[in-house]
């Protein structure tokens, strides 16, 4: 169902309702562009990640926010689900507001524009918003205004904010004194003909109406009354009205009434996320990082510089998420999925050893087909995203003896996914951990490595060629990160090519000081450096809420040989494609797509 | 008539022909947004309003050019007219390509959208430019790639570049093996089979293609060749056909032809531009200083640094330039001339004492109606543009006896506004000279002052206060630029405010010295500091390029009392607004329309 500027208020109890009686909930957002600014690569941590994102792509705007509440009928044994496609777009409510500058990246429009997006939607139709500071400005704003229109011996209504009432007085400029004195006799007539109520004057400029005001309050002290009304096409006139003071009073109060409505209105679509907040239920997203950090700098707060107040306000505007990207690249759906992009993800689960969940549409408005391809539309998306949620939730319980018909959202069986967020490229930190301090791998294998400019993905190779095949993370055209595929070589690399006159070298530990990023060099993923499976870690507590060094690739009811497989895979990815990738000599940015050299393998980004 | 990425190629020898036959341009453009960055004031130099652009819009991106051609028929004394409007979008042609960030503001987009503009035909059908720069750097990049190619023993044909022939070679990963196997297999198969020519293989990702692409090369040596294609949901899959290796030589051939074709394509929308200047012609927009960065920015280059240099791109690009913002605030027009944007300007051109002209246009695409209010739609501002230029022109034929029946482009009458731009809000410097110095007022009456955030107008005024009204333009929140309306009072600031414990003043002399700002105590427009007509500066030599120093209002052939009067108006508005707005006490800072204080006055630009 789309949601515009047009249909959002006679909506919104619908859509509280939706989400008040949902088992949970799946969103997606649709951006203008996705990338600008530091390149994001493997041997990123959470934390610069957040950093990276936050200063690369916030600029852009979000446009499209598709909601998706899902609930179970137990009688019926299917959910029911209800979808809403919100467009979105920040039309500024007066000249107090803030006028919003956004960033566009082409690419994404045009891919956008391949799948159909309706931009005259957005920009004509979209539901406006405010965050609760800015409201909370405006609505100060607002109180000032009124306060002061009081103090004035005569008030004036204007509907665009051109009272002169709270302005000092203005001269007619010599230009505009006849055209002044001719409105000002039509309006002298008016006044004496009892037969007319109204009197509307010519069509004029914004300044010309400002003189209008401000002659008409000098000249007629009581008994008028000027408000400016908009044609259809747009141009603007004044209308002269006589009213009594006890008139224009009331006319006054409903402008103020009417005021505090339209700051209200304003507020729009954040009141959405407001909802899905005080609801408490789990959110669902696929690869949700960027919809996340969108939607909190859109309607909740700009992103705070600290990355643990970043943590702290995405848990308490979305109290219980769950990623499902992480869950699909996370064993014990990995082995069954090879692709976890979200169209690919949502036809493979839908066969064995998956199922296609049972779920209705509640109605004609929310309903998606499947097999009609709208991916890309944020409502559509959220629809997919719910169904692959499902399905993953109902196969944990696959596990489980006897197999229960379904896994509800709030299943233990899911804890150890909660309040994780996909992070992309990064192989031995596959997640942000929002309720709890991030992994910590050892990267006593990964050296930092400073160079000229003209240096290219073969000269990095050359210089590690000792040590066998590597794997290089760019950080800009004069250094990168290079990890060693044979971890058991780490420690000569300072001793035979520590010292070089073209180049620096540092240990990623070195690295991590020197540039104050957080590092550590015991890690919870501990690897063994030959790449044999991890030291185990524990299982995790049977709690609802995980934290801290968790490892969300162990629901509690996995079987033994499914834990093992499932911590080879964990580091494996990275490894097997260098080691491969390798064999013939070439090294490939695989990951990073990076396209210093020839390193750039993938045209379509298998991650949305 | 609407030029889309779709009819582009076939209108282009038309567009070209109309431009040639045409005796003037008119053009228009449509931007995503219009400020950011540092605001303009009244006391910007022209150079200083170049850099404020450059670092403030021209991240924006035009995204709608208008292009009205008018050729006079003689025998028929009248126009004929030819409107253009043109929809651009930087679609990437493909990976090399630069993949442009945009910036766009609400408030713009809202005022385009309630114009009825269509952003689905930007984004969807826009077409695509490069500047020669990028068309250069693109075209080493795709030899590049020929030659490559041309070294490698086989060949395969993918349109999205993914050709291996240039990437090292690549394993197949475990998960893809068995896929990879069975395609293999099916190829063997297809390739025994003499009856079938060609094999579609199943849809998959853009790294299966890759896969296959590879596996294919090494395993089958001769006689096959892959094509991806797109399916019309967007699907990709590969289709495999026999081919000699005459065959794919020549099919190889083929695709470097639609490769070099497709590059031509790509510089799309700067063609217009290259043919614009190629003709020499003049071109005629109003207000158009916005227009013309713009354009060099995305169809000539990036724009420079250097003023200068900015100048004589400018010029280059455009060697024949007039503003009619320009024209109609400078006397003779002025004074019949109470609004000059370009929707009243239209208007008030059509009565006396100017007159509609007579034009018609070439065929019902071309046409545009007056009465239907198009406004901000490019090509129909292109149009009225030139209707209002047309005017004008004539206008300057009434002061000749006897007079002519139309003022031609060309006509000396017209050189005094050729290549100059109009520059917003500032009083004692109209236009920025494009072939020559700028005019350098008397400044002596203006101090920068700096003083604690918390200050407001009103105390900017109480600090002046000794010296009578002032003119304030804001700088930031910690300064200003103040002119004193009486200028005879210049010389007593510095002597009894000139120490101040929370202030600082500098006369606006020493401000530009420290900040670096080319100024000048001599003024071109000298004018006397009791506000009297400035002394005479000498007529303009009756030659086709005007240069250095010349007054923009003085058309060669205007009656001595004409003259008179226009100079009286040309410094005139600024202290004139002050005189009356300040009468009551209130210092309003009009032009600028800063909100700082209550001082925003305008609430629609009068400047399009």
């Amino acid at each position: 169902m789309n949601i515009t500027r047009k249909n959002f208020k006679e909506t919104f109890p619908l859509i509280v309702e939706s989400i008040n009686e949902a088992d949970f909930l799946a969103i997606d957002g649709e951006f203008t562009g996705l990338t600008n600014g530091r390149k994001s690569h493997s041997f990123d941590t959470p934390e610069e990640r957040y950093h990276k994102l936050k200063e690369g792509t916030c600029d852009f705007l979000l446009v499209q926010f598709g909601l998706c509440t899902f609930t179970y009928k137990h009688e019926e044994k299917k959910y029911i689900s209800k979808a809403y496609n919100f467009y979105i777009f920040p039309t500024p409510l007066n000249r107090q507001a803030s006028d919003v500058r956004f960033l566009c990246q082409a690419s994404s429009l045009d891919f956008l524009a391949r799948q159909s997006f309706d931009f005259n939607k957005v920009f004509y139709e979209g539901i406006p918003y405010l965050n609760p500071a800015e409201e909370q400005s405006l609505s100060d704003a607002l109180q000032e205004r009124h306060n002061q229109s009081m103090n004035n011996e005569l008030t004036y209504v204007s509907p665009s904010y051109e009272s002169p009432a709270f302005k000092g007085p203005l001269v007619i400029p010599e230009e505009h004194k006849s055209f002044i004195a001719d409105i000002c006799k039509k309006i002298e007539t008016f006044l004496k003909d009892e037969q007319e109520t109204s009197l509307q004057l010519p069509v004029c400029t914004a300044y010309q109406r400002k003189l209008i005001y401000e002659a008409a309050r000098k000249r007629f002290k009581m008994g008028i009354q000027l408000d400016t009304q908009t044609a259809e096409n747009r141009d603007r006139f004044i209308v002269v009205k006589k009213a009594s003071e006890e008139e224009k009073k009331l006319v006054e109060q409903k402008k103020r009434e009417a005021d505090w409505e339209e700051l209200k209105d304003a507020v729009g679509f954040s009141n959405v996320i407001r909802e899905i907040t005080r609801s408490g239920k789990l959110v669902v997203g696929h690869n949700m990082m960027l919809d996340l950090m969108h939607v909190l700098h859109q309607f909740a707060s700009p992103l705070p510089e600290d990355y643990e107040e970043f943590k702290s306000l995405a848990h308490c505007v979305f109290p219980r998420i769950c990623d499902t990207k992480l869950m699909s690249s996370t064993n014990p759906f990995k082995v069954n999925i090879p692709m976890t992009d979200l169209g690919n993800l949502t036809k493979i689960l839908e066969r064995a050893p998956f199922a296609k969940p049972n779920i209705e549409f509640a109605a004609e408005e929310h309903s998606y087909s499947t097999v009609a391809n709208q991916l890309h539309e944020a409502g559509y998306d959220a629809y997919i995203t719910g169904l692959c949620f499902i399905s993953m939730a109902n196969f944990l319980g696959t596990f489980q003896v006897p197999i229960p018909s379904r896994i509800p959202a709030n299943s233990p069986l899911l804890e150890p996914f909660v309040n994780k967020l996909y992070v992309m490229m990064v192989v031995d930190i596959p997640y942000m951990n929002l309720v709890g301090a991030d992994l910590k791998p050892n990267r006593d294998h990964v050296f930092h490595v400073s160079f000229p400019a003209s240096w290219r993905t073969s000269d990095i190779v050359q210089l590690f060629s000792a040590f066998g095949h590597v794997y290089i993370a760019w950080i800009n055209d004069t250094s990168a990160l290079v990890g060693l595929n044979y971890k058991d070589n780490a420690g000569l690399v300072m001793k035979t090519i520590g010292e070089g006159e073209s180049y620096k070298i540092q240990t990623y530990k070195d690295y991590c000081q020197t540039t104050q990023v957080i590092c550590q060099t015991t890690a919870v993923l501990k690897r063994k450096v030959d790449g044999s499976p991890p030291v185990k870690s524990p299982r995790p507590p049977k709690k609802r809420k995980s934290s801290g060094i968790l490892n969300p690739d162990l629901p509690p009811t996995i079987p033994e040989e499914q834990e093992e497989t499932e911590h080879e895979d964990l580091g494996e990815p990275l490894t097997k494609k260098l080691r491969e990738s390798t064999t013939d000599g070439v090294v490939a940015d695989i990951a990073n797509g990076s396209s210093k050299g020839d390193c750039q393998l993938f045209s379509v980004p298998d991650t949305w």
